[in-house]
């Protein structure tokens, strides 16, 4: 097998996760890390028509077991491959009225935004230390939301993960900025335009986020050099109101 | 037993615990939820010594089981009492390069400034929503920290705690403010004077806050009425940098 | 005339001006600095009906010249009273579509929240720094409103002064807060009850922000000892959403 | 003359407007503003040695008769050549003890960084909305600082000048936003690697941010299809502590 560079992806689909792995398979072999294995194959599919090689492995990253079995595989399966770029982009949802969330709700969002975040963080981390010979700066991307930056009524449990990611992210980006490695945190505020949202009747046209724009800002920030690194970066349709 | 209104303060100890206690006190009887009873003593004679009554009940507010049955105390040893002012100011601390932060760290802050004040928030609110005829506001405070809205490099998991409790306030202070419930959050910017600080060589005189300038502080937010709301302040002292 | 210490108020009026005066004027002589004459006379009488004392001088805050005749006439009028407090509280206002903003728009609302707001500042804190003896730290407060934190549509040159105001306050708060004077900011978020306000069709009570509570909040901040001074906080009703 | 796209800088010199300069004139033909005309020339040289063109105009932005001249000039010069871009690059730099500062500072700051602004705002983007129908979306892009976000002690009235900016550009990007225009502004912090840094006597490598790499960057916003737009990000050296 190659020793081309890796991009570990954590959380794919049929929206943003699948225009990350195609965008950042033109470069790299990517690994698609998710929860189910349905939502892998399409991911798969996409990248291989494009001509990039992807690889799934059904992960849930907010089980310390499961994710570290995915590590583990990676580190046999790609033995001398250096990993470019690792971006967490796990989906996690909640709005609810307060009184009505359930701990469960809590901990389910907070499982994934809390100690999933951390987990792939604490995973990856090593590995893009090593990975400072390459092209360009290694790099750890975390997808937020609107929820990140502002805490609205029956949204607190969501915004409360939300914001520990982004705070993890900037810890982060201090820390290993430092080290070389390129730590950055994008605000999704939008509808993104994906499959489950086909319907949504939106009055404007391009009202809804292209995720291959979401992509390619994400492929921009990965060649940012060191002596320019952006932590955090808003990205909305025009017509979005905020 | 009087039916004098209840502040109910989560966390205590010889700092800012004890003299919100007694501030509160002085209108109110108090009850003290902290995890260890060595904890509960010094604020219960602290209170008393200055003419009010408290009462502390041991509780690990990061666990469900405890908590519940402390609030299930509280009903049955104070009916009849409504509540009056509900403060979380349970202390977490985590400072640790972050490959060093074992995902026990990353739980027990999370723990506390997650599910913690998740669970704390669950039980007060609905007292509070059933204490609007009292003279001021019910009133629901979480104490914040420079962590609650800056990460710093080696303070990943605790910012992360901090954000996210930072967020659930937010998030309620939107949905039960409009409902005459004001809840805030304080920003305590820097070294409070307490006993464990008192070593600590500072140059300047007042250099520490004094936890009983942010029981005062808290308790205006408390006075506050339904039309001036403050959710959030920061405290400094004088001297700090920022 | 007494030596008792003088709280300077710019900006007046029916609304949070008359009341600052009035809450300030229980422990300190009140000079009210305002552009039209017309404006002082309700203040004043206000001021003198709850058992104060209070003068005004007509001042553009905007010029330099005028707003030094009035610091000139209040040291001429007030040998040996030390100032307690500074209030900087001017109005301006500026809604439009951007391309319809006239220069003269733009620079008759920076007059006022720059060039006033910077003049006041220079004029205050020399006599701010020489009355650190008195009971409280002396204290220099800047009312701000929702335009200085968010920028909308429409209001750019609005929210270009506002935020061109509290920039200024932060950066005194952290050169001056050392020195000793408490530098404050308040962001006033939502419809101020006053008489122009009155047919504003709203439809819960308390729906307005009492300009009284604005002038509690403002005086504790001033009580505030040196040890827990805050910068910021927001103020709005119950109902506000933000 | 042909009708190649147009784009406006104002602020050049041998840094960050140069290389932007350099970058978007790969695309279009390059229009610089800046007050000194010995600016201009090491720009266009550096321009047409990379087989660009640039034309300068030495203008003082903070004047309204100066910037007017100038836009009237481009339009005379430039019939028919629609603007793809316009970029606000002008410095303006105060640092001095509050007490100090002299009102003439303030003006000159908030000249430029206000009135300035706002000028060229006004003059851009009706060009800017009238070239919707060209490959990227018609951009207006901001050059902001440390100071943009944070004002720190013996700072008040650059901070005050750069917070202006900010305000504007965020109401901009709101209210042009929805009608297609593309506006951005980019928080510079660290030290930019240009002939007058050159000395600084920096301990790490790439310490100092490289001007190309910004200009990389604002090429990258000027390219983001109207679907995904970004208002804000930051760009700060690796090694930076913030």
């Amino acid at each position: 097998m190659s020793t081309k560079p890796l991009a570990i992806i954590a959380g794919a689909g049929t929206g943003t996760g699948l225009s990350i792995a195609r965008r950042f398979a033109r470069a790299y072999n990517v690994i698609i890390l998710s929860r189910s294995p349905a939502s892998i194959d399409p991911v798969v599919s996409a990248v291989e028509a494009s001509g990039g090689t992807a690889f799934g492995i059904p992960t849930d990253v907010s089980s310390e077991a499961s994710i570290t079995t995915a590590f583990n595989a990676i580190r046999v399966l790609y033995p001398g491959s250096p990993t470019a770029a690792a971006v967490f982009n796990v989906g996690s949802w909640n709005r609810a009225p307060f009184l009505e969330t359930a701990l469960e709700d809590w901990e389910r969002v907070l499982g994934i935004q809390g100690r999933g975040a951390f987990l792939f963080s604490k995973l990856t981390i090593p590995l893009l230390l090593a990975s400072k010979h390459l092209e360009y700066p290694p790099t750890l991307i975390f997808t937020g939301a609107t929820a990140s930056v502002k805490a609205s009524a029956n949204f607190s449990a969501f915004a409360a993960g939300k914001w520990a990611t982004r705070a993890l992210s900037q810890g982060l980006a201090k820390e290993f900025g430092a080290q070389g490695v390129h730590v950055s945190h994008a605000v999704i505020d939008g509808i993104i335009d994906v499959p489950g949202t086909k319907e949504w009747n939106l009055d404007a046209e391009d009202a809804k986020i292209s995720p291959d724009a979401i992509a390619d800002t994400y492929w921009h920030l990965h060649t940012q050099p060191r002596t320019a690194f952006t932590w955090e970066l808003d990205i909305r349709p025009y017509v979005e109101k905020w």
